[in-house]
């Protein structure tokens, strides 16, 4: 379904980068989760440009909540989330408008809208847009954090530079959770800063590697064949703009691997069944085996970039060289984790509701 | 939805290992699509083991038409596919029937269906479903074709060694849909072939990657945000056992690239716009850009070997150690082509059905 | 979704008057369940016709079950169910494959499939595909029986004759589900079936209606705005070839009444809450209430009859003369009953799903 | 989906009768469709209340529009529309917040919310949230009249009386569209007026029963099994408060007819196949066939009345008396006429979109 993604519990998003307001709509969440407006800031802030790395475009991203929350708690029924746009200088897009910006969706609109899409600062298909998923997401998070579901995701890669592993998770979730670039060995991350700001030098931009991990799922949940784990995750992960891979557990790498290099045994710890290996990523067969659940998104490097470059007027179906004026970031890596954790409670927070009920995780 | 996947065009599938037969229900094709008897079983034929490389089980695979196909050709009603069972030794499983295999779903089924699954041989988590698979892909197949739309996946690494990279589309299409062992480098592909039967001789198994591409597909189709073409795609690719990686285009290895290399122009050919790169695997924003699809799978080694393996008994909730016996696949790569195919076809059917209306690959 | 019903307990149908096999597989139903073979047989004979009231075509309607029932019970898998066809007499159909019989599909279909559908018999238009939901719905109906939940259907109306009210629930349940002609007064179901006998001396048919009741479900359940029950249950309902009215509780006749008379109560009963009488069907803002559910059919009269009628050869574009021949029903009201205790079976097995878990209705 | 309906054509709403701000979310309507905003307003105007046979309670119903629409059209991406909530006097509503209000939804809620649940004004479950399928059916209605599909309701029956019925459809239409109190003989609506007053007079309501016709639909439209005309308009008609029947054709009275009378024939008028007849509703097999749709939905009289009633507090588990203050409407028939039509050019602009592609109503 085009806008509106899951099955028990369902977002819907609405918005362009120069309209009037992001919208996001998320139903199915259990009634009784509190709802705490300074936690759901803190995620957009996290959404927001850092520093010299980002573009200068700033929004305050206050979100309204206009329904679903009564009384500090959810109801039950559909929440409405709305983040008004401001700060938006629609006039740096005017002259491009049929110009196809390299990577970008403004050639694919054409083909699919016909000219009738807002074309200003990428409308519909601007990294804006994820707006909605981070406010819809930060009470996905609460949800599954009363449960003791939680997600913390690393730039495990950017510019070129690797993050170390992942080590006590304990430690390491709590850091990123609470970091702007997160990052587990700071010197890591103020390498990979040199490499963004680098690229910015150049008027180009960088990429990277978001790795995610999830503890506390209970083992059996997926809906296999095709609402494994997997499929759901991958879903929701590649409506992410920039998202070009998505990996469970050791993904890839796996390929190179033996089968007994590969597979996760199990051990029976305090009475309970436990994996003891996560090469597979806490999944099986699309269903959870009850280890920490793990993902990595590959983040392409950023479309907007200042350096000229070879492409066609669309309405003019004639050749033209684009050198982009505007705001823009040189790397939204960092950016996008809290993008991915959101995104991934939301469908975890569905699975989760399909396999044990709608008030699963409620008051 | 558990076992239905699509929307307009849509796939149900049944069946376990060692049950009675694999049903797939195929739902929503046009009407007037040619189902050709020989064609769908050269299909099954691809999916079938293969030498020394494989599982010792054979089976004729037949594939029965049971409704949705009528005078030779599809009615636009749901076509039945239904593949018995043969040839299936059932006694090899009873004895480990509450032994967790590492890498299979014996455990997370035993979370989830409490100890009433059909646990002879991974009962519905068996490769062996993906027969469903392969025969209503074989139908998405023709229908896509009709409109010059063809699919071919090689096998881009196995056992530690590469093919060589598309290069001639068309030359390198045919040789694949051609091939039982689907590499472009013949070499290459021996090489493999060693190295599965090196792992055979320890008792062990290997993975690859399968890259795939796919030509014809008009530009604008896809429906993000949520439906992006590859939201889709992963969703379908995710739900074939052993894969564990999706990526499209250059996929991870964009990470490590700057704007500038990564970013696909445009041209001007014959009077038509088209992509002068193919880094973004012919997608942008999740829709279509006239370009040549591309994505690859990564395939985990197959996780039954016959080493050794510490794993628990769940019903003793004892540590145990397995042994497996019983006839496997020390790869299942070459095998996993066709359903990735197969997979990949069905996916784009449904795509261009919401996109262009039900009768959009109609006769 | 064209032929799936359903979001966590799916039905997906497929299959031809006079094709191969009717196929149901249905998918979300709980492990655990007992499948008795018995019991779908009984099911399946109810939906048959029925001594000199009804077609001479008979079917042995034998279900062989080929997936996802291991040991005598669900496994929690895709259940996949077949009914072969036998006894067809196709050339009954071959000279009026393009005339356009009134009150059936064959001119829709022929605008929606554009002449490839299977015409014997009304192809996938048959009323013999609600094989398919009662098979299934035997299985639903089981799976509601163990937790309570009890369906019972009568026709209420027939050829102009009105059977009594629903009186002592218990009783009146018991008898119609042992009935073959289900009323609740003898009587009343001898002159029903004089009036059939009378059209069908004339060549012409009788329609009637069904009135259901549910006992036993929860109050809480349904999932408004969109999927209220009404809007659930009639969504099944309304795919039930001939029904052409569905109406909850007093339906169309609360429409004449006041708020005064219309609303239901409430009271304490044994310390439960309990509404105090039943003229909105169990159902209050789209939600269970813990009263029984009652709903009607409105069912149209059969439209193959033997007197001539007035329509065209949408082949010829000429206008012709229609005189049936083959076997027809005078009247399928008394055999829809159990097509209608099966799809609502269906659906309040999705609800209670999606609203406590995949395992609520399991062993 | 809980707060989503359909498929190809979606709406997503949100919003409590005292909350914030009611939310639609209508996405997949085809880009370059003309929206003017005298048109939603005029809408809207329809479902206000009128004079003194309606609550009070007066609001501006202003319809923001803040996303998929740009230069006045639509871009083909998800239109958020907003409407304030004002002029709320929620402190009637406070000492009745355990009181099951009979035919409300109170009880219900609560049983499915658990306290949690906004039960001012109904909370959720309030016919103020009609207001969104109002303003997005604006957008689709105006879809559907680019290609000569048109919809029109009138009140076929009001507190006892009946309008005439429909005669020739083109001037009645209009009559109807340009009406504030939809009936097609003045003399009847001044008669159900004099109803509705009485009945207010009385401290009580009265329900009805709404006829709506679709002109310009194309034969072969209807996805059946499952998604046929009937289930699909059914579905959401069942989402509108107060609906508790729904018929197509002659619906009920069906049940009371010969074949021979009940079924359409098919004629050839102006070298097209035209039906003779529209007993069905212009709905054969759940596919449209090129003649008028026709169907009715009982509307029960309002719940809330100021005549004393016999419930429960759910709170304390005791009996109490109810006796409602407040503003209220003694009839909500004449008021839901539009909010038919709206959620009729809803289910319909899906319907096409699936058939004919996403496209298929643009400009």
């Amino acid at each position: 379904m085009k806008s509106t993604f899951g099955q028990s519990v369902t977002l819907t998003i609405a918005g362009e980068s120069h309209g009037e307001a992001i919208t996001a709509i998320l139903a199915g969440i259990a009634p009784g989760v509190p709802v705490d407006r300074d936690y759901i800031a803190s995620q957009m802030q996290k959404r927001q440009a850092v520093g010299d790395i980002s573009t200068p475009r700033h929004e305050a991203d206050e979100v309204e909540i206009l329904s679903g929350v009564f009384n500090g708690v959810t109801t039950g029924t559909p929440i409405t989330l709305l983040i008004r746009n401001q700060n938006t200088r629609s006039q740096d897009y005017k002259a491009m408008s049929t110009v196809a910006r390299p990577g970008h969706a403004d050639y694919t609109a054409q083909c699919k809208y016909h000219g009738y899409q807002d074309y200003r600062g990428g409308g519909h298909f601007s990294g804006r847009i994820t707006a909605a998923l981070v406010a819809a997401g930060a009470i996905a998070l609460t949800a599954l954090a009363r449960r003791d579901i939680r997600i913390a995701t690393h730039i495990a890669r950017c510019g070129g530079v690797s993050d170390r592993p992942f080590g006590d998770l304990t430690a390491d979730m709590a850091q990123l959770n609470n970091s702007t670039f997160a990052v587990l060995d700071t010197q890591a991350g103020e390498q990979m800063q040199a490499a963004i700001r680098a690229a910015k030098a150049d008027g180009d931009s960088v990429g990277g590697v978001l790795e995610t991990v999830v503890t506390g799922m209970p083992a059996g949940v997926g809906e296999p064949w095709f609402d494994s784990v997997e499929s759901v995750l991958a879903h929701i992960l590649y409506a992410i703009p920039a998202v070009k891979g998505v990996e469970f557990g050791d993904g890839f790498a796996l390929s190179d691997m033996r089968g007994s290099e590969a597979n996760d045994g199990f051990a029976v710890v305090d009475g309970q069944i436990r994996p003891t290996g996560n090469h597979n990523g806490g999944i099986n067969g699309g269903i959870t085996n009850g280890g920490t659940l793990r993902f990595s998104c590959g983040i392409k490097p950023t479309p907007t970039i200042h350096k000229p470059q070879q492409t066609v007027d669309f309405a003019a179906k004639e050749p033209c060289e684009l050198q982009a004026g505007g705001r823009h970031d040189p790397c939204i890596v960092h950016r996008a984790r809290v993008v991915v954790d959101s995104a991934a409670a939301l469908a975890l927070c569905d699975l989760l509701a399909l396999r044990f009920g709608t008030d699963c995780l409620g008051g």
